[in-house]
């Protein structure tokens, strides 16, 4: 789709930065306006991240203008923020196909451009990223720049705060380097939910404080006609000065030389400003203050809501469906926590910074003080919850697959090696889908599987999610529950709480020859399978402890076992019946379908899923051709 | 072992800390000179970590003289500072057994003792698990008191942070409360290595301070007789006028209220401070500065060198062992950095403050520059790496494998997603042995072998660990080789840097019938066991990728495998050959032996093996049960 140079004289004329820097920089704002119309009517056909993008237009351009990309080396933390930027960088064009197969992916990914410095996808990475590229080049002489430009509710992990006191310290090391790096905090008072916590609290009172505004209004009146030498020099020393005014701030403390905080949507502020920061050495931190939504109206008056979009019409905004539509898991989880929470007072919940994406907007609401929003920080979550079990509390910690995998350690050690009494609620397992491989759930099963002590479940539909989160829940020990993204097969939703069986799976379909083991989300596709070949189905629920006691059962009724996850096949659930056969000196031919050995690209689940070869077609041609007796019957041979 | 009534009066009559509250606050102080005494005395028998313990002799002392423990909730950072606090709460008398098998643990754990009150091991925990007791126990109306104590190392990890900075601003979200949580900073300068980074920087400036300093100069002089009514009153108060004229801290602005910072080896100011410390509500952080190894000057004149010992003699101190001693893997690993930096200028060495146990003491002193201590950072640690290999950098990260559980996202996504060329150097892996559950290193295969893309071998000797350092550093990804703690079988190390290939086992033995296919560990007993029973021996080398045309042909001409590992069965490399088969349509009478799927406790590293059935008499009549006809033949059946 080419852009309309009618519309878009000056973005049409940009297909990388070094036409951006054939500006003076007095059309920088009109390209900004450019830039942010452009983004807001192709998100408006594509949908995609919407918000974070419209706050960082004056800044994508003024870093690409100011900046010589990509010999410098410019790392967007999250990269939900990066749409302009690749609008910017060769990817104008195409940005309308952004998370579908084949098409722009969502975050910055090295392989498909050289401005994409780093992938990125979780967030938080970005300062230790950076500084790792600063002291590469540093050691060789090369004097390229390094940024790093992270948002204040990335800002608050951990891993954040160690990259920046590593930074800030490793001047005095012995045999230390002062790292040129300029890591620029883009504060919009939000991260994907409202930001919380005690670094929020320190940037409020950073950002409010009224010597410094005071400074600022007068700065401003100083300069009068900004384009006078005199005053563009003083706006050239104006975060200086301001800067002996700040009071004493954390990133000073780590050995950062802070400046700001300045307005992120004022071109000349941002340019004259970084231009200043050019010029200095060592870890240098730029404080701006930006608008989520910035320029779209009902983006800056709806924040959570226009993070992330469908299609819509730009001049009527997202219009709420109407109608019944398939409760989503996630939708499952956020009715049954608030109905255990009913009727259970010892219930906690716990979110790493996701309420809207766990599906925990009501229990917040309804439980304010059992609700726990401990920012990006899942570490912290899992240990948190470890500390709740201890004093008698029943905390649920609702967190992504992949997210879990930043609070591993304190799984295994804090909650595992106790046996302390803590439910995960791991949404977003298995294939996720038009996010791409940073926040694939794939291997949850197997890195779970290998911890002792822990019970992991895997639903076949959306009323045995609510059984096992029950069933999690009032299980005395560690337990999770893994379902995945978007709806299910739609079956409907009891309203009790309702236990099942610890380690019994479901036998659903008696069959010949050869039985189908199948986890959690892959059961429908296996009951298709089993209907047309006339197979065993089992909706095996457990992935561990497993149903020896079934599984011995049907070695002696079957000739081979398949095993169906949505999970990689290596050390998968897969693995597991394979092991406790070995274990018990039985021999059956295996068959494991599962996730393959290689990261996923964007694309829908559906089409991920096939690619996979598990669906009901992959499958049933993966089990012939392995066993091709089976399809020569000629009532089996139907397609499925 | 029974204490001496006569050299310990005190101390003798100190079961479990009520008899502690029967003393007098005047008493506090002999009582703290006794229990030091004695755990000198009791750790240069036992060996131990020593000089954590000494450093924390008066805080144990006040803090459970104080305190009602263990209705009070205490919880200690790391854990190797509990010595003390293990002799004052009902293990004096088997203190000496400690990290012995059936002895009492060198960390707290929960099933030992009700006044441990959670288990640690890995640093950093302790506030979030003492802030989840608070939370748990405010909501509850309980007004026991909470308090952590941690470290100036423990402090500067990113779970340390995300969790002070979640309980300082609680009290400002919607339906928050304020957590009465206590943390007490020890500052001792110290973690197991040199502390590094900005937090470092903070703390000092804070402790420099020369206000404080001059304040607390003052302040003594104004004290005089220190039993003075009047003094006293002054005193409890001192920290809060303190308080406001040291400079505005990373604590305060996070929400915390900070006092300090005051001596920590003085009883008074403690109890003192202590006892105001009671009655305030809110988070607070006190900040107290001690001498690690206090009281005992050959520990504290060598703080790394006393951080954990073997047992020595009191009055000479260590000794260093003399005559050539077999070199432990840790020690190859160190060799090998050396020499391979000397080779390739773009080798850079990562450590997360574990420069003495990873073994890069030599290296940090050679390549000061391309040597970076990140602190307790292991998150901040591999993306750091994956950072530098953007910029053509080929890092190293040296590990233990169980702290690279912390560092797990970021190994997936930062350096598996983009197969950057960074190598992992992990050092205990499998069976670690004293140290207990927290230190084992037995679930890293599997968690390893999931993540496509990476590389991963195991070493079945000292050389081949240096071969396959060398070939995980020439690829050009992502690899990992993984080795065990301590020593090996002794082989001969090679100077040079040979390269092994990618993915090819070594046939060790051919024999009849079974093949034993051994990872890293355990080729040794394999082979001892392959001798005695005619089987086929493979050192596997690879856990990924495995040597598919090898164990190929091993099917046509064998009736079974065994697999070997000292990783759990549950995922583990077995399982890998186990699906490799299973892809190939195979199918092969499979024996998986492993590590057990239960938490181990701490014994040495000899003990646990065995108690696996690890040992090559365990894995002798494992095969034999599973194939008696293996031990038939005369010849045969001698013991191994």
């Amino acid at each position: 789709m080419m852009i309309d140079p009618q519309r878009y004289p000056r973005l049409s004329r940009i297909d990388v930065p070094a036409d951006l820097r054939q500006f003076p920089a007095e059309e920088l704002p009109a390209i900004a306006a450019e830039l942010r119309a452009y983004l807001i009517e192709q998100v408006a056909q594509s949908g995609g991240h919407f918000g974070a993008g419209l706050g960082v237009i004056e800044l994508t351009v003024a870093l690409h203008w100011l900046y010589d990309t990509p010999t410098d080396r410019l790392v967007w933390d999250v990269g939900h923020q990066t749409y302009p930027h690749k609008i910017l960088t060769g990817r104008r064009d195409r940005i309308h196909t952004v998370k579908q197969k084949d098409g722009v992916a969502p975050f910055p990914k090295r392989d498909e451009s050289e401005y994409d410095t780093f992938g990125v996808g979780h967030s938080s990475t970005s300062i230790s990223a950076a500084l790792g590229m600063a002291i590469a080049l540093q050691r060789t002489g090369d004097e390229r720049k390094v940024i790093a430009v992270i948002g204040d509710g990335a800002i608050t992990a951990g891993m954040a705060f160690e990259a920046l006191a590593h930074g800030g310290g490793m001047g005095e090391q012995p045999g230390g380097i002062e790292p040129n790096l300029l890591v620029i905090l883009n504060d919009n008072q939000m991260s994907i939910s409202e930001n919380v916590g005690g670094v929020t609290r320190m940037l409020g009172r950073l950002t409010g404080s009224r010597t410094l505004n005071a400074l600022r209004e007068g700065g401003k009146k100083l300069l009068g006609d900004k384009h006078r030498p005199a005053a563009k020099f003083v706006k050239r020393w104006e975060e200086q000065w301001k800067g002996m005014f700040v009071p004493s701030t954390m990133f000073e403390e780590l050995g950062f030389h802070y400046t700001g905080p300045i307005d992120g949507h004022d071109m000349d502020a941002l340019v004259g400003t970084l231009k200043t920061l050019q010029g200095m050495k060592g870890p240098q931190l730029l404080h701006i203050i930006t608008t989520k939504g910035k320029g779209y109206e009902r983006a800056e008056g709806d924040q959570i809501g226009y993070h992330a979009v469908g299609p819509f019409n730009p001049d009527l905004g997202m219009v709420s469906k109407t109608g019944a539509k398939k409760p989503t898991y996630t939708d499952v989880f956020g009715d049954w926590i608030c109905d255990m929470a009913a009727a259970d007072e010892q219930l906690m919940g716990i979110t790493p910074a996701m309420r809207e994406g766990s599906g925990l907007v009501r229990f917040s609401k309804q439980y304010p003080q059992r609700y726990f929003d401990v920012a990006i920080a899942e570490q912290h979550a899992v240990t948190l919850a470890a500390g709740m079990a201890c004093e008698g509390a029943k905390p649920v910690v609702a967190i992504y697959s992949t997210f879990l995998q930043r609070g591993y350690d304190q799984l295994v050690h804090d909650v595992a090696v106790q046996e302390l009494d803590v439910l995960f609620a791991i949404d977003r397992g298995g294939v996720v889908g038009p996010d791409g491989a940073t926040h694939a759930g794939n291997l949850d099963l197997s890195y779970l599987r290998c911890v002792p002590n822990m019970v992991v479940m895997a639903p076949a539909d959306e009323n045995e999610c609510r059984q096992m989160l029950s069933t999690g829940f009032r299980f005395q020990g560690p337990a999770a529950v893994r379902y995945p993204r978007g709806t299910g097969p739609g079956v409907e939703v009891q309203g009790s709480l309702d236990l099942l069986p610890i380690g019994k799976a479901q036998l659903r379909r008696h069959g010949a020859n050869v039985a189908l083991l199948a986890f959690g989300a892959l059961v429908p596709a296996a009951e298709q399978v089993g209907e047309a070949l006339d197979l065993t189905v089992v909706n095996m629920r457990f992935v561990k402890p497993l149903d020896r006691t079934l599984l011995l059962e049907l070695t002696k009724t079957h000739e081979g076992f398949v095993t169906l996850e949505d999970n990689v096949v290596a050390g998968g659930a897969g693995s597991g019946v394979a092991e406790l056969l070995a274990a018990e000196g039985l021999t059956m031919p295996m068959l494991h379908l599962g996730l393959p050995d290689a990261f996923q690209h964007h694309a829908s689940r559906e089409e991920l899923l096939a690619e996979a070869g598990l669906d009901a077609d992959g499958i049933r041609a993966a089990v012939l051709r392995r066993w091709p007796q089976l399809g020569a019957s000629p009532t089996r041979s139907a397609a499925v």
